[in-house]
């Protein structure tokens, strides 16, 4: 089956809105094993959007609309499609009922242009909105079937996955069943190790990537859904095998929830002491509901003196090594485990840029430090192409990563633990610093 | 002049990449006075492609192009486009060699492949990419014109300012200035009052809103840009007539720029005391560089114990009010200040849901607090259709513009005061709660 999806609106046109509707469509579209040939942005005008309808609903079997169900006089979608696809449309009561109704609720009128939105199709059918006024609709003539569905992004959703979804798989005669695997490490070498697996019928996997990790969806066509589960889990294996403990969880918004689970699993909590990242991992851990259950103090020691007055660090320690060092991240992160009596501490030091570095430490070296217990663990981060946004994104995932690891009980990868009793000695900093020089 | 902007790439069509760059050229050539009329996004298939660009160059003035320009064996816009253009493609030495060093300054060797994007049109021109490997491509045929630009966004964006615009703006024989009005307030409501100036053909206006504020970009057509800043001041006049002082800054990233250079130019420092917002108004200080000079400590509060011990709060103040609540907004922020030696302290604490909330503080109840000199602002936010997100985002949001308006030394609308002698006086404190409370 093959499909085209167009979005109507002289807004966007304009570039007064991003468009996110097309990608989401493409993915779910996809998922069904559905083929999206072209995706196109028409403006309000009837003439124009006329002749695309007559010359795609040749060239596909399914046309997916979004927007121009609104109630202004250039919201013309419906009438147009309805004509191409030789059908007319009806007022419908109860959609009437529906509109007013929520108007009145609201405490406003209708005017008479809100009669436009219940119209419904005489042949095809109209599809329920239950988050906004305008019902979508769906029209078919000689197999060819065309789907609208409201532009705002909420509204499409919700009707995509109540109504619009189902049909489809009613009509492709199957059900589907998904599961997304959360997977840390660099997005272009991560892609090309997983790179066979991408190319399957079914399930498809594809890949998404983020700053630091990315996200692997595996989808199965199946006859029933414990089937497509089995056919998932099967697949998924592939992608273990392949990446080991790099897959982190499945099915989660991102790390901060994975953590945030993990601590309270294991009954920690957990304190941040944050310079160049100023607070991101603190608002990436509380982005999380129920985070107060193992977050309770985060210190952003933006300051040299701050971080000597809130986490304790030594200002000696600060003059001798430089205050983007390793000896630093590792007072940091035992000062803020001890300063919140948190289980796990986590320290971010760094230079963030656009001005700062020096030989040493150029605009992108961050160090970061992760205490658990009588250990403190300390890594180095190198942003190469660093911009301030860029290196302060790595460096809170690269944080929440070993604070992950400690949770589980794991020793980081790539890190120099330093002993909670060495912590002031001369020596035992000395040698921590110098392992992360010249790497 | 008409346009139709067409991103080339399989991995749009899957979904597996949002498509910003349609976005950005819509709102560029706007600017420049040439009317979108379509926008389309077509797979890596040659077929396809060429039946488009056949219908398409009769259908406008330009057709810009971004994607398929890179070294493999599907990347064909290039040679597909220049053929309906009535072009051929020919070697170009100095294309070549910028090719193979900029791999031998990676490590990498070129493949055969590689060739393919050192190859320029014969009778149209190339456009020299300064960012990456692919060449752009200009090509002409009786009047009609097509630009092909690399899909990277980095790369197009590049492109597009050192390249293709001054070339559109030659060809239109003007030249283009801008300002960019910041204004903090609701969206629609904002969108509605200035409706009849985003009518206009020369200084174009148009709005684009985010969480709390909007943009309002100004863009003048003139022979000279001397001529072009003129017309934009006069019309940005309009703006600042309608909306006072909600415009708070022209031609910066955010409310947290301003704020930032604010705070310098009057040499004052900031400290934070979050509780529901947990390190994001931290986090927006500390995005702008250099932010150090004026923001050093911030404090994540998140428990009751943490406003205590880390910024003052008293204990029978929470057990008293709630730990939502007018009085202990103020003495975060009053706290905050002082634990940090700021002059100006501000302070979140709410329920930013989605569980959490009761009677009295419904779930998108905030309280904020706001210090400087003898005197704290307190203010109520009641966030109606709460999620988490919009909760924590709207109450960074407001608390950014608190801080600005004391940075300006403004009394900020909205706000209850509560002289510093007065903080831990039960009468005084009861009379604040008082005011906030079925609010």
């Amino acid at each position: 089956m093959t499909a085209e999806i167009i979005s109507v609106g002289t807004e966007l046109l304009l570039g007064n809105i991003l468009n996110t509707n097309a990608q989401y469509l493409s993915r779910e579209l996809a998922e069904l094993g559905i083929t999206v040939q072209r995706e196109s942005t028409i403006g309000d005008n009837q003439g124009r959007l006329a002749d695309f309808v007559n010359e795609a609903k040749n060239r596909c079997d399914l046309l997916v609309f979004t927007g121009g169900l609104g109630p202004t006089a250039d919201d013309l979608t419906k009438e147009t499609v309805a004509a191409c696809y030789g059908d007319t449309l009806v007022f419908d009561e109860s959609e009437w009922e529906k509109i007013t109704g929520y108007f009145a609720r609201s405490g406003r009128v209708t005017t008479p242009n809100n009669r436009k939105q219940a119209m419904v199709p005489v042949k095809g059918r109209k599809i329920i909105n239950h988050h906004g006024t305008a019902p979508g609709a769906w029209f078919e003539q000689e197999g060819r079937c065309a789907v609208l569905m409201p532009g705002v992004p909420s509204e499409m959703k919700a009707m995509w996955n109540e109504s619009v979804r189902p049909l489809l798989m009613k009509r492709q005669n199957c059900t589907l069943h998904s599961v997304t695997l959360r997977v840390l490490g660099g997005e272009s070498s991560l892609e090309y190790q997983v790179r066979d697996l991408l190319e399957n019928a079914n399930p498809t996997a594809a890949i998404y990537c983020k700053t630091g990790e990315c996200e692997i969806r595996i989808t199965a066509r199946a006859a029933s859904d414990a089937e497509g589960e089995k056919m998932c889990r099967e697949y998924a294996k592939k992608f273990y095998d392949l990446l080991g403990d790099a897959v982190y969880d499945e099915d989660v918004a991102g790390l901060e929830e994975t953590l945030v689970r993990t601590l309270k699993e294991k009954g920690l909590t957990l304190s941040t002491a944050e310079s160049c990242t100023g607070g991101l991992i603190a608002q990436r851990i509380t982005s999380v509901p129920g985070s107060s259950e193992v977050f309770g103090y985060g210190f952003v020691t933006y300051w040299e003196a701050a971080k000597a007055r809130l986490v304790g660090v030594e200002p000696d320690v600060i003059a001798k090594y430089n205050v983007v060092s390793a000896p630093v991240a590792a007072q940091m992160a035992l000062g803020a485990a001890q300063a919140a009596g948190a289980e796990i501490g986590i320290s971010v030091t760094g230079v963030a840029g656009p001005t700062g570095g020096d030989a040493l430490r150029p605009v992108g070296t961050v160090y970061l430090g992760a205490a658990r217990g009588e250990t403190v663990y300390v890594k180095k981060l190198s942003v190469s192409r660093p911009d301030r946004a860029l290196v302060r994104a790595r460096a809170a995932q690269a944080a929440l990563e070993l604070a992950l690891r400690l949770a589980q009980g794991k020793v980081p990868a790539g890190t120099e633990p330093l002993a909670r009793d060495a912590q002031h000695s001369a020596e035992a900093l000395d040698k921590l610093n110098e392992v992360f020089l010249g790497h």
